[in-house]
């Protein structure tokens, strides 16, 4: 049983198109290569990188045309090539990532830390670097099919909703992995999460499932009634002075997970809330370079870390742990047909806690 | 068995203290408390920290006075108190490192992870907070007694030649710690050290000793030889370049334990060295703050840590750890008599790598 597949999706041609301005069209997929798999899109969560490359911050949007965007894509395997990684089959549900290809010769990749190799491709507007797929461009969700490597297509396991895991393949594995590396629930049973958003509302999720007790940052007190229903037990409303809301919580956490990203992040003023040995870790990139004295990281054996994305296995690992836990992200789901409403309903900051498209025709339910 | 111990040391009256102005003379021991020890001092090592407080580094030296620094301690127990910890008897050699009391009520202290309590007096200099010896001067080992709680007097395991323990009270622990933490020799198999000198050269024994391979990151080639005969099987000499100096060993490094302490210290150099998830640990203080961006602090998903000294389970386990692996740092003795010749020795940088005085009519042996 094989569809073909047709390419076709809704591609950014100008700086305007994240303001609503996506044309609906064909593509050119990656060129085969045997270890490639078609997938039929049922579902693609929206992320901030999306709304980024879309609305021309990072570079012009026709510097890669079209760019077909979207990677935290579900849907079902359509056909498999001679060579196909993960057991794939045609019929199954896989996830695709922010991750499309690697090396597979580096250390990383012959660690199955792919998402450490240096020529990785992301699954969006990146050139793929091997086999005859060489020099095609990644091509992302946004779109009624996805041709690519099966290593990134990491089949659901059973009792996983498809919709449901969409918002994880990017967004959740990415605080779920240093949630794993430096042990919410165990070495770390104090966990604070800064911003209550998409990636945020996972890392809550995610770090209660651990067992750790979580702290949620946010600025106001709007998001405390979600923050405690998500599973936090605590909640910090920042308002304008750090340390005086931070002061009566000094030295309580284990592990602060930073999913919030502004202009410039005044991380000295977070650091008192870290117990000895705690780590602040960052998820997303804050362009002005953090300034960091290195006193009161050595008093405290502190340390700042950053984080990026998760691999493969560690995506299994974690559709495993929500299945497990029965932790599910809080979504609202969008048909694709209505991708022009979306994406500037996500600008705005409504998501509560993350948009996720639906292709009706494929099998995507609303 | 119990002699009287008689507190005489050699004192820093004034900011010129460590141009070789320390004046022999008795000082006010701390106030006797029944979880007390009097050792008689054999061995003191000097450290950095000994020469900014005598200097004037951290404050007019009168502002305390007289200081009696030294916190490197190895001697006899002379005298117990109705209540030691540790099982601690006389005649009993210990150690006393940079730390020398802590509340032993928070739970820092009921983990035993006392480097941690708010409340700790370090060794030389600080005011002890509790009982009898509450608002007492720390005093240190620059002198014939030292007096203090026995939790801080370590005992030093048979086999450890005592005059080698000196150094590791302070300095040996310092970089024993994070090496330890991060796992060097089993997560981190390739540790870099930066400096060669008293924290470098125990920090490359010991991370060879666990099991490392040891890259010594040096100003020059001049300690090169030194470096590989200590353990370490690659030298980087950085020279002005360092991103040149670098490039060849990019991605090289798990861990990478930065024992120098320049005024300012480019960090974001140092980062293309790590490994993905690997950590740059600074032990010293940099008086400028550090400035890090964001971008390869994820991507690499790296880290900036600051570590310490150490607690005294940690001290026990290096102690063991070191007569295990017969590990011995380098050091040249000198009469404690002669302090006023060995501090501004010292401050020229003269030590190959740790200078440790010796009280020879205490029984000490040069």
């Amino acid at each position: 049983m094989s569809t073909e597949a047709v390419f076709k999706g809704w591609a950014g041609l100008d700086d305007k198109a994240c303001q609503g301005n996506l044309k609906f069209q064909e593509f050119e997929p990656k060129k085969w290569d045997e270890d490639d798999v078609d997938v039929k899109i049922l579902y693609c969560g929206i992320c901030g990188s999306d709304a980024s490359a879309l609305s021309g911050e990072w570079g012009p949007v026709d510097n890669v045309c079209p760019q077909i965007c979207g990677h935290e894509i579900v849907g079902e395997v359509t056909k498999v090539g001679t060579s196909p990684d993960n057991g794939i089959k045609v019929g199954q549900l896989v996830g695709i990532g922010a991750q499309s290809d690697s090396c597979r010769e580096c250390d990383n990749c012959k660690d199955h830390k792919e998402n450490f190799c240096p020529k990785q491709a992301i699954t969006f507007n990146s050139p793929y670097g091997r086999g005859n797929g060489k020099g095609s461009i990644s091509r992302g969700g946004f779109a009624k099919y996805w041709r690519g490597p099966s290593r990134f297509a990491i089949p659901l396991p059973d009792g996983l909703d498809p919709d449901i895991a969409a918002p994880l393949l990017c967004g959740g594995v990415t605080v779920f992995t240093p949630l794993e590396r430096y042990g919410a629930g165990t070495k770390a049973k104090n966990v604070g999460v800064i911003g209550v958003g998409g990636l945020g509302h996972m890392a809550i999720l995610l770090a209660n499932g651990m067992g750790a007790n979580v702290t949620a940052i946010s600025r106001s007190d709007s998001k405390k009634e979600d923050a405690m229903k998500l599973g936090a037990s605590n909640y910090i409303a920042m308002g304008d002075d750090l340390k005086k809301a931070f002061e009566p919580h000094a030295r309580s956490l284990d592990l602060i997970i930073c999913t919030s990203n502004p202009s410039e992040l005044p991380v000295a003023d977070y650091l008192p809330l870290l117990k000895p040995e705690g780590t602040f870790c960052l998820v997303g990139i804050v362009p002005k370079p953090l300034e960091i004295s290195t006193f009161p990281l050595i008093m405290g054996t502190a340390a700042i870390a950053g984080s990026n994305i998760g691999n493969p296995d560690a995506i299994s690992r974690m559709f495993k742990f929500v299945v497990e836990k029965n932790i599910k992200p809080w979504i609202q789901k969008w048909d694709m047909e209505e991708i022009n409403k979306a994406m500037p309903s996500f600008q705005k900051g409504d998501p509560r806690y993350r948009f996720v498209l639906v292709n009706t025709d494929n099998g995507g339910k609303l």
